[in-house]
């Protein structure tokens, strides 16, 4: 389940993609070079980020298929969403919890609800009807529901305590991180050991995951330090250009995590994803959508929680805000209907864009205030 | 999915419904000749506007048969709720939003589960269980999850949002509106265009829909003109009596929407859905209750909006009161739960009729000022 | 579906179970001679009442035996909570009306979560999946659905409303009672006359329920009247304690009645159901959790406010605070989608038990003024 979703694209894509790394110094130039505005910064980087995540996604599965099936496993599943990361920890360092959180919340619900929609939408014009395996997909989203309710229990507690309950939050937030961290070990287990089969012909369906040549170990390593790396600086600039883009924009910055910053971190699976439904290949694209958000729930988050602590400037809470509540509450539902169901069609594909447009007009009508929370 | 379900009455039921034609006339004495009470006046026109609105549903499906399935497919599908949406013009011209709203909510709730409940519970009766394409019904509850999802997103953000944000909720209203609408554009497309064979099936289970011998396109015109003038009219004499009424049995506004003006704009497809589910027509009941609920969300509730706006007194928003959000809520994810099950047995139709007594009665009891909301 | 879930355990457990019998008289001796501290008091009372529950369900079903199966599973089905019920009334009695309420939620989170939970997981340590029959099972979980429902509109009607409508709401509570047990009398009637079948192979899978010497009716009765007085007995002394322990322990009276309270008055039915799911029994597993989380909220609640209006101190409503609502929600959702499933596994009992610690968590920090509620 919450083995790695495939990164690749396909041959076409994957060039579209390669050529968008020269965003990358178009971007430096922008900043350092040119002093352009926020805006042009911002924007070039996130650009940027997207190959660059690519990037460390195929780097990560060479290094996993030289390391054996045991190690590599373990490597592609901590490495999964490692561009989100990257870039999530540089905003918690400059002390924008609330846009950390609203990235967390907006991996959840573009993985679903745009994610999944435009795969449903895309591969449903080809065909009447796609359909995929009830059985393996009501397994992932049960799992998806149950890592989403733990994630979203902080913030219940929070609407409903009153008084002065910041220090048992804290305390709450950290607990429950370890929970979820437990859990999450766990389901590595599961994937990993007990029930490896389950997902056995995806990664063969997956096919060309991992070309006739691999690369060498150096070479693999070398490009994910660089890519790693590059991520790094590209999201220094990103998150250092937020503020006053947002501002100019007259968006919060809920709005621009939850719709901006998740789209940027998870473009690689995005177009995975879609490809996989233009292929009538539903069951990898459902699982690219519903494993990438059990990963961000039970490991991206809770590891955002303990390194707040280790890294300052305070520690980080699990309180979202009742919007991003609700916003999750309302993909986790969908996708778990849609499991069930076992068959997509185009206008499924709709109303789930539907959807996320609306939330998406929530987010950004909110006013500043409100979106700060507590 | 969005296509008018079917309105015909069997035949001794028809004539039944044919018989309340008396009270038009009745209701136009009771008010204009012997100036009764409020009360009276009330009572008597809602009890009229059920035969007219069969009427109504008689002669647009006469006049779709005559103008072929293309053009008469639309008619159905835009005419399918006529009667609700006159009514609920008229109470906007008198400002009533509440009402109107409250309305849109009673149609949701009260087809899932009166209409449904009752079908259940009177087909089960007869019957061990009752059996429906758990395909074909699921397909529909994700449609109407999502649909209702976008409808209460304007309700859950006016709960979070804190501040002056009318002017933002407005705006949020309408484009929400344009999105509900573009998407009921394209459900069209779906079901006639690119999906038709998915309910080919249904047209013909409800069988002697059409008689052999159809009505002229004049007569049908003449029919559904005079029909609809009628509905009006006595929609009129409905909304100068519900304030007085209301007042006088001690019920909100908001009471009075849901339950009893829900109810009269509704009665006619009430009474076909518990006659398919007595002919152990349960996906034709279904059908009914999803579909009739789906165009009320996608279709009704935005051409208010736009007409709010057009018409005045002033722009109504989709803000609905917190018991509406939840009633809702309860109503989609219950026909949801069920569309998945595949079966029905007279025990959930009593179920579902204790959560709507319940709802019902905590409309009842909800103060009046509350009520009002915003 | 409210037939009494069976409550014989395995012969080996019988004896464990039958061994903590010995905490009665330490309990006793505790309190009246020795006038141990509460925390004492409180634990061994509480233990006691295991065993004693599980004798008055043994005792219960010798004596449905002789009685035949009409009045029999009658008796079954009014007596299934009895152990709970006494403990509830006594705490009724002594005004502990949160400490009551919490008990409910308690018990329907406690079976779902915890029991199913262990269940799901137990079991699926020795098998790689455990699957059962989806139709039984979504029977089951719409109708606990549509139980949930109801039991908690009183609570949102109380979040809802604003002014002074404590006598609404006393008024709301009440009538909803009654629908509540008018619905529990129909749900008998559809278990024990028009669907009795869909129970029976559960009562053979069940197996060695009644022995073959089933006891005489004299003694069924002595054992059920004497168990019955002494949970009666224990129930008090765990009351007495209550309050002292919880301000020791630092605790709030819902936390107990939620975690602690609820897993002693239903510690019977959790053996059981992890027994059974060791055998691979998956379908008895879930319908002990489903059915007595349907009696509770169909029948012992609405009970306990008739009784709290004929018992006094003051009459009970059906306010839960705003976490027991989110919690039962979350319960019943989750056992919905799983039974929909048709399977579980290990991890997903992993994930179920994960939820139950982080809702005990949050209950746990839960401040107590916010845990009083209204």
């Amino acid at each position: 389940m919450t083995r790695t979703p495939p990164r690749r694209t396909l041959l076409g894509a994957a060039h579209l993609l390669d050529a968008l790394l020269v965003f990358v110094p178009v971007a430096l130039a922008l900043d350092y070079v040119w002093h352009a505005p926020a805006a042009w910064v911002f924007t070039t980087s996130a650009i940027a980020i997207v190959p660059l995540a690519g990037l460390m996604g195929k780097a990560t599965e060479h290094l996993a298929h030289r390391l054996g099936s045991g190690l590599g496993a373990l490597l592609n599943a901590t490495f999964g969403n490692a561009a989100e990361l990257i870039l999530a920890v540089i905003a918690l360092r400059a002390g924008l919890h609330d846009l950390v959180k609203a990235s967390i919340t907006g991996s959840i619900i573009g993985n679903i609800l745009l994610v999944f929609g435009l795969s449903a939408l895309a591969g449903g014009l080809r065909r009447e009807i796609q359909r995929f395996n009830r059985t393996a997909a009501s397994l992932g989203a049960t799992m998806l529901v149950l890592s989403a309710v733990a994630l979203v229990v902080p913030a219940i507690f929070h609407q409903i305590a009153t008084g002065d309950v910041a220090a048992a939050e804290h305390e709450l937030s950290f607990e429950i991180s370890l929970v979820l961290v437990a859990t999450y070990a766990l389901s590595l287990v599961f994937a990993l050991k007990t029930h490896p089969h389950l997902y056995a012909g995806e990664a063969e369906e997956g096919g060309d995951a991992v070309p006739a040549h691999a690369w060498s170990i150096p070479r693999a390593t070398a490009l994910l330090v660089a890519a790693t790396a590059l991520v790094a600086w590209m999201s220094e600039l990103l998150i250092g250009a937020v503020d006053e883009t947002a501002r100019q924009f007259g968006m919060s910055e809920v709005f621009v995590g939850v719709i901006l910053v998740a789209v940027v971190g998870n473009a690689a699976e995005h177009s995975t994803a879609v490809l996989m439904a233009l292929k009538d290949k539903m069951d990898l694209a459902l699982h690219i959508a519903v494993g990438s958000s059990i990963q961000i729930a039970l490991f991206v988050a809770p590891v955002l929680v303990f390194l707040s602590h280790a890294l300052g400037p305070g520690p980080m809470d699990l309180l979202f805000t009742p919007l991003e509540v609700v916003s999750i509450a309302i993909a986790v539902g969908t996708i778990a209907l849609i499991s069930q169901d076992g068959e997509t069609n185009w206008m499924e594909g709709v109303q789930l864009l539907a959807v996320y447009v609306i939330l998406g007009m929530a987010f950004y009508f909110l006013p500043i205030p409100a979106a700060a929370g507590h």
